[in-house]
């Protein structure tokens, strides 16, 4: 890691990843819909070898997991919803209400396309399945998917999307959630889901 | 689009492309496992940010969508699962066997981490609504997500994952499909969905 020493250097750290996977998520996006000729994509495809090599000198073994901060607060950079690090993700910036009530809104382009200029089915799961967990992840008391449930209600259009779930009720290492997502078109997809709180965890 | 004038030159444009795509796919695991210092990082993105710029001369506006290829295939190079050109898909070559069963293969990185370790729980309902949606899909009738449930039966661990699907039963417009995530240790995720072919299509 860079500079782990202390929150000054922890700040200074975040600022210089997301600036990096800001990038990065830009490239991904640039590489679905380049018209470049043939020698643009060849010299684009060697600055960006060069670049996964400078980066790759030295890498944390495995994948990121969950590591602890200067101050102890986990971070989850590698997340494929909410990492920092991951250009996969939109990231998601997961907002908590202080009913239970969990939200996010992100805007997801070309990278996220299943049938043409909309958001793909998985997609739609994938971010459901994070936002539903939300609810019932505690700190230090992490939840894992028993079962979800997806109703697709309509296609769910590229641009502005809405993810947002409560806690129907909780029952012993149970947490049943309800969310669903949501466009300038209304309801998309409706999700239940049952979250578990592992014994060991 | 580079070269779309005849077969041969669509046989260039599909290598220049997967082997472009596949150096960001790199970069974005580099991304995420990096350990180099701040002058890394920062050299790293210069040359990130020159690419994305070498490669934004011309793009496509919105998103890829599905193309025609010279001998009226279709190309879905954008797709966050399948996507030839999609850094964020893996990407997943789905295979059909004779009697109907779907399958794929895919090693799974750093890229794709929920729980530290293992695949994020929404993507594993990435892979298998795909997979599941490939039993319903038929050239020129295309199929959409109508509901789908997943059950998480264990851990899905980073490394080589199959998913398979066949179709369960079909009744009008709907055809109902069953499947599962494997890894080395066995089922992980079950799934069965319903997939609706839109009376329009």
């Amino acid at each position: 890691m860079v500079g782990v020493a202390g929150p000054h250097d922890d700040d200074a750290a975040e600022v210089l990843y997301a600036s990096l996977t800001d990038s990065v998520r830009r490239l991904v996006d640039a590489t679905i819909r380049s018209q470049a000729d043939f020698d643009g994509v060849a010299s684009a495809k060697a600055k960006i070898d060069a670049a996964a090599d400078e980066l790759s000198s030295s890498v944390i073994p495995g994948s990121f997991g969950v590591q602890l901060d200067a101050s102890g607060n986990p971070r989850a950079w590698g997340n494929a919803v909410i990492g920092l690090r991951n250009a996969l993700a939109p990231p998601l910036v997961v907002h908590r209400e202080s009913d239970g009530r969990v939200w996010a809104e992100v805007t997801l382009g070309a990278a996220y396309e299943g049938p043409p200029g909309h958001v793909h089915g998985g997609i739609c799961a994938l971010l459901l399945d994070h936002v539903l967990g939300a609810t019932a992840h505690k700190p230090g008391r992490p939840a894992v998917t028993g079962t979800l449930t997806l109703r697709y209600e309509s296609g769910t259009r590229l641009g502005p999307v809405r993810a947002e779930a409560h806690v129907d009720r909780i029952a012993g290492v149970k947490t049943y959630a309800v969310g669903h997502l949501s466009t300038a078109d209304g309801i998309t997809v409706r999700a239940e889901a049952v979250f578990i709180h592992p014994r060991t965890a």
